[in-house]
């Protein structure tokens, strides 16, 4: 049974994972919290990029000899492997802590195994307090470790009336500064920013991360089946971060020599490339998350594909009446078959609502939803009017 | 310059005048508190239904001898008319309060003048404290007054991209049962609720009030141009509550012998009959506030038309990626004639979002926003991707 000590140095280490979001990739966030025998905080730390020293280790080096007997909350099992840095199990040994509390088993081959070590030198191991928080917080990870594919953010931008533009196809000003600022801070926190063909056409996006103070460029991707978007002089081919071009295997892409173009197979069917090809050819690249942020046809092939793993919408307070929808062609033609999601957070952005939402199906880091979960209730009456 | 206890007793007449919505139309919502000369709350009351005392004569009764010396505070100028019941203004003068404080001075040319009333037998009187609060609770029949026409309370339930049916038309279960519940409170609130003929072909609906303790039910409206969609059984006409079908002044309503029919000019441009003419009906028929719940078609002429007053969106946490939006044909072809509004409130009922908002240039009642309305900041910069 977990004390309430232990809750508060868990959900501090979760804190602290945190501001590890956006510099890790593709390694976890984690958080690290040492309490000495007597339950005083001695040594803290958390993941700050990649390739730099693992939480524990940060956290071990500020407690020194006071970690001895004490206990280290992490918010992912520690890892077990020799990688760049060494493995976290045997440096908690070695530093004398007698028990280790972490949030959630590490679900990678090549590391876990760390409990086990733990045990085998005479630590007292203990796993799964506020997992769900912890969860939440390493969704990227978890998600791309578990299915071999990027996780992936929809962010899309719409009126109340959920048009992403006017007739005419302007849609300038739709969302307030506040908002378009916020969108800034997802892309830093994601490894790649994704769009389709009709924005890339329409907008001539740059999609680079611009006012997030220490910000690591996100790779830019921009899907572009035909070849026929993205043209010499294009903002995204610009250098102010990496960009990719996914183009159809059988597409004539010799205008865009110089740039980093990937040829992937077409969908099976419907327009556009395989989301599968995609999202396979970005896990290799390791892309760990990626902003999906639109069109909606191309958001369509994603929610298609059950790759749609969190949503954000930032909604306006604006009626047009007409105009294209945020969505389009996501495969369902009936109610029944209507993607459904709970909404984890609104908050507002000046005058704008933004809604998070992830699949009902799902919990954070795409596992089924925990006991804690908000679940969706059931239909349980007739339609009335 | 107000004290805290004015405002303390003002904030307590607007709530008490809350309670009156759905029962007083076609006349406002009034509170009133009466504070003795030390300060002590004495009397308090509300208008509790059209034909019954006003709020004044309910808290100068609970008052009695009191009220004399004392301050008598009112959301609405005090009436100087003798209708169903006599002019508060001689009530107040009656019961000798020394000073009376209201919050809105009434519009209607056949109520005012209460003020000079008052002042003429020698009573303080002051004007202004908690307008803006005062005016929103009484939104209703203030709009009505000015304009001459009911106010327009528009709901929509549509899913996060803005759907409110899949493509296949079906719709049920976009949201919740607590938001359908809620639904039926702002009927309850309305002195009638409007749909067009193609809600009414496409499901049946019954519109009356259910689940609302007390509720008078308003009164049912079908805007069925061509007399086409209510049917005899439709369920519109059973005797739950009134029921107007507007049908245009050249279509066949032979099948509607025995219902209540009103023949209106058609629309000068576009499909559909006359919003201005039908409002006016309305009007006619002491409708001072409606629910507008649809469908799109319909509710797009009243947004082109400028009389849409709130907005109140159930979204539910869905994607679709196909089928109807909430909003069509409001005549809004681009970005820069977008209908702006402000949020004024949001909440959660189950699963879903209700976003209520009203436009960006017009304050509660129809006015244009006071000093302490959200103002929409003007775009500044240019778009950025």
């Amino acid at each position: 049974m977990a004390t309430a000590a232990d809750v508060n140095a868990m959900r501090r280490a979760v804190a602290l994972a945190a501001r590890g979001l956006g510099t890790t990739s593709p390694n976890p966030v984690v958080g690290c919290v040492v309490l000495d025998a007597s339950g005083h905080e001695v040594g803290a730390g958390w993941h700050e990029r990649a390739g730099g020293p693992h939480a524990e280790v940060h956290a071990l080096r500020r407690a020194g000899v006071l970690a001895r007997g004490g206990t280290a909350y992490v918010t992912l099992e520690p890892c077990n492997h020799t990688g760049r840095t060494g493995p976290c199990a045997q440096a908690l040994v070695e530093a004398g802590v007698a028990r280790v509390v972490y949030a959630v088993a590490d679900p990678d081959p090549q590391a876990t195994g760390g409990a086990d070590t733990l045990r085998a030198a005479g630590v007292r191991v203990e796993s799964g307090l506020l997992a769900d928080e912890a969860e939440a917080g390493n969704a990227a990870w978890l998600t791309s470790v578990r299915h071999g594919r990027p996780y992936i953010r929809w962010k899309y931008a719409a009126t109340l009336d959920g048009r992403i533009a006017a007739a005419d196809g302007t849609s300038r000003w739709i969302t307030s500064a506040e908002s378009r600022a916020d969108v800034h801070r997802l892309r830093a926190e994601a490894d790649a920013v994704i769009v389709g063909s009709g924005t890339a056409r329409t907008d001539d996006p740059h999609l680079a991360v611009r006012g997030v103070d220490g910000a690591v460029q996100p790779l830019r991707v921009v899907v572009d089946s035909e070849a026929t978007a993205v043209r010499p002089g294009a903002r995204v081919l610009d250098d102010a971060a990496p960009t990719l071009i996914a183009v159809a295997e059988d597409a004539d892409a010799a205008h865009l020599a110089g740039a980093d173009v990937v040829r992937l197979p077409r969908a099976a069917s419907g327009r556009g490339l395989s989301v599968p090809a995609l999202l396979a050819a970005l896990h290799a690249r390791d892309i760990r998350s990626a902003l999906l942020e639109g069109g909606p046809t191309l958001a369509g092939a994603f929610a298609a594909e059950g790759a749609v793993d969190e949503v954000v919408g930032y909604l306006a307070p604006v009626l047009l009446g007409a105009g294209p929808a945020a969505l389009a062609d996501a495969g369902i033609t009936t109610i029944a078959d209507a993607l459904r999601l709970h909404v984890t957070d609104t908050a507002r952005f000046g005058p704008d609502l933004r809604i998070t939402a992830v699949p009902a199906d799902r919990g954070p880091g795409g596992r089924p939803p925990g006991p804690h979960s908000t679940a969706v209730p059931a239909p349980t009456a007739a339609k009335e009017h």
